[in-house]
């Protein structure tokens, strides 16, 4: 099975309210009196993952943290990465943080071979911060993200978790990009906001997407909170439904890169629909699967409603915990294994039609498209 | 249980007419040759509620009715609201009206303790009719907002519902309340409309919310047409998705106070996400619960892919007719029962675990947020 | 059963990337090394149209399509078309295309009556090629459109699903029509793009509608670029969310013209709520079905956990090729049938009240709605 789509987790043990802040969403702690692990994904992780850890089902909390202390975070890694029976791991590397394992780390932990993505907003702010003149900026933008691409497996951005460009996300002019650039640079620090040069950044690596037949993996829906960065401040969350990228995805046809929609839940049926009339683009549910947990089989058999067998991909988008990691793979094994099962009992399906619509999904599809 | 969100039911006995559109949202009556009996809620309260009255299930409407009629009003709510099973009714008293049970009768006729909701929009109104120079606008909203908060349990508005503020609801300045009040004071039987006396009553309960640790219910989703004040006059159904209340969600978080967000479908997983992300959200499915009667099982489903069990409240969002009550008490209890059955029969969740998820969802978390 | 919502099927045979071009959504052929029929679609046709051309079972595409091309185009349609078991097709002519069947062959092949569904935009672009000066324009679309609804059960617009009018979907001043119709008739050729006209089109059909007792089809979710008149070319699929018709739908109202929403997938929630609120509106679950195939009982399921049973309708929304009005017909039958069983088994239903549904949703409300 192919990830193409996940983050490093914490190489360190972090303690109980760090633990529980990495399975949420929102990296806010849970309200007095309350627990993180009263949810779906803290559920499945005292169901799923004590096993792995040498436990009963079930275990409580505080039982499952204490046996993953005693085993020490290496070790835990080791366990759940392997577990999930990856064979290859993309991994979006993000902010760099030394306190999250690399995709080196990532693949040698887990036994599998590791690619990495390259965060386009952290190729942009690393250009940022570089002290170019204004009318370096694109050039030098475009030198990076050649050479960061010429050693990558894909490219992602967060920019439409920050506010949809909607249908005005044409490529801006030369001249605009320039003026930009000149406020931008003048504080680099900041998280890139300028409208101008989030849709330029986006056309610059639609170019070298291009040049290297690269996908890009464009962020949906779930927000980034939970990854630390503050992604998130400005955004409504309404306004990360796909279905506003339709006149962006509907610009990229002509150049033939591959456009995958990653998470997308509550809005997975529409990110389907895109996949379905656009022959550029492929979708994953991403950490959806993970922190559903349990109820995770409902949300893959919303998305093969109208999904095409051969547009799905297997992404964990799993960050921090290699729990998620486990329980994603887990889920979707369990989950899209049981959908399978339903339509083989009701006729719909053979048994061989069956067999192959899982290898796409859970490999053959993302080793054509990432050329893997 | 608690129910914490419903309103009075009617206390004398409508006719046929009458009775279905207390029934139906939108409360309009039925194109010729149908009736509103023939939906899903109408044919939950011929199952039902027909033998609460000592009729067989799937009784004919007109029997229903003309049973309901011998019975009399008063013989009918005492059985359908005690039948409920609720312990504590928090009681939205909305636009008083002398046909509704108040919160005392309800109480006193469901067996059950009662509190009461402060509607924001009755306070402000009652305020703009007092006849008060545009200057002391604010100020006599604040107090009156306080002396109704001091008998309440929490605090509810349909300004949300009316048209969503989006990512721009702060909180406006001094002399902009004033100038719009100087307008609003012009003609105070009219609703409340402009947008920065909206932003300003929200803010101003927020305040009072603070003050005495009370929650305030967002209304979400579902129109209050049916419950004939006219509320969504002009408002879109599409503007009511609670993700676009990001902004403000986020805005209040400093506060503390405790945000319900109600009703919810069909944006429900939108209300679950944010319960997820923000320590201060809770939800409920309202009235999708009753109106939807079979299907809204597969509601609660939704509803608890993502949402923490400890954020998720049980509310019926009935209004006027007992039987809303009843069928949204009775199918929150076997939605979650199968749901639970489920979860244990795949391994998923343990025996104890899914008796304490049942109990935080349909009260202790209700007892806990509202200080019950 | 009552198709109340299809499009002609081809005449001709089509080659192998037609034929899959027919059955999927977008017209755009599927990328290299895949194919349309690893689709929802495609395995349904494998499944059960494969039986009707006297195949097995899950047939390859190779051997359906070298079967179909055997039988040739007439005894195909012939076996689909009889096979849905429709007794009456209304039917969109769209822009006329000499390659598919009329309403009359269709009714002549599927052994039905057949009547024609007038779609407002055709009328619209006869009107303005007739080369008339502006201040003819609004009298001549409103005789032409009068003429046309004459012979026919209805009207149809793609309007709103090509840029959504939302709440300010007023009816024009004549004025502002005269003017538009200035730029409107120096470029006639043009699709209708211009929201004066749009509007002014949408109320003069409301105005014949009204005088006709004729319903009007609201286009809503889908794209039409599968049907190759490129209608959806700058529309963001966002924009299709039928709530956004809310303030039309509720203009509308006094006119008692009905208002059919169809497609709706994935917005049909909100179609059935507005269909639950509004007297004039109903809803069809239209294409969605046949392209969701083994998953479209879901959909099915979720459209009536509100809609009023006398308010939705059966609609195959099928174009080009008869496999999607076969499979339309036979997975509505079939969902609807797994639904109605286990709402009786679980005591929610009587026999006699599901009996009463299904034939309320499969054809005696479209019977009313179109006086058939």
């Amino acid at each position: 099975m192919v990830d193409q789509h996940c983050h490093g987790v914490r190489r360190d043990d972090p303690p109980r309210s760090g633990f529980e802040q990495l399975v949420a969403e929102g990296g806010a702690p849970a309200p007095p009196g309350t627990t993180h692990f009263d949810t779906p994904a803290g559920a499945a992780i005292r169901r799923w993952c004590a096993p792995v850890l040498g436990l009963e089902p079930h275990a409580s909390a505080a039982v499952y943290l204490s046996r993953r202390a005693e085993l020490g975070a290496a070790e835990v890694n080791r366990r759940l990465l392997r577990g999930s029976c990856v064979s290859a791991f993309l991994v979006d590397a993000g902010p760099e943080s030394p306190g999250l394992l690399g995709p080196a780390e990532m693949g040698r932990l887990g036994g599998a071979v590791a690619d990495e993505i390259v965060r386009l907003e952290e190729v942009e702010r690393d250009v940022a911060e570089a002290g170019l003149p204004a009318v370096g900026y694109a050039g030098a933008l475009r030198d990076e993200l050649a050479a960061r691409a010429a050693r990558a497996a894909g490219l992602k951005t967060v920019a439409a978790h920050r506010r949809w460009p909607g249908s005005d996300l044409f490529r801006p002019s030369r001249g605009s990009v320039i003026a930009a650039a000149g406020r931008r640079l003048a504080d680099p620090k900041a998280r890139l906001a300028d409208p101008v040069l989030a849709r330029h950044l986006l056309w610059a690596a639609a170019d070298v997407a291009r040049e290297r037949s690269l996908p890009i993996q464009i962020h949906c829906a779930f927000s980034e909170d939970a990854h630390g960065d503050g992604a998130s401040g400005d955004a409504a969350f309404g306004d990360a439904d796909p279905a506003r990228l339709t006149g962006f995805v509907r610009a990229l046809a002509p150049l033939g890169v591959p456009v995958v929609l990653v998470h997308c839940y509550p809005h997975h049926r529409q990110a389907a629909y895109l996949a379905s009339v656009f022959p550029h683009v492929y979708v994953d549910a991403g950490l959806a699967v993970a922190l559903t947990g349990a109820g995770s089989a409902h949300i893959l058999r919303e998305l093969l409603e109208l999904v095409p067998f051969h547009k799905q991909m297997y992404g964990s988008g799993c960050h921090g915990a290699a729990e998620l990691c486990y329980l994603a793979a887990l889920y979707h094994r369990r989950g899209l294994a049981r959908l399978l099962a339903g339509r083989i009992a009701e006729g719909e399906w053979s048994v061989s039609d069956a067999a192959r619509i899982a290898h796409m999904i859970g490999s053959a599809n993302a080793r054509r498209v990432y050329r893997l």
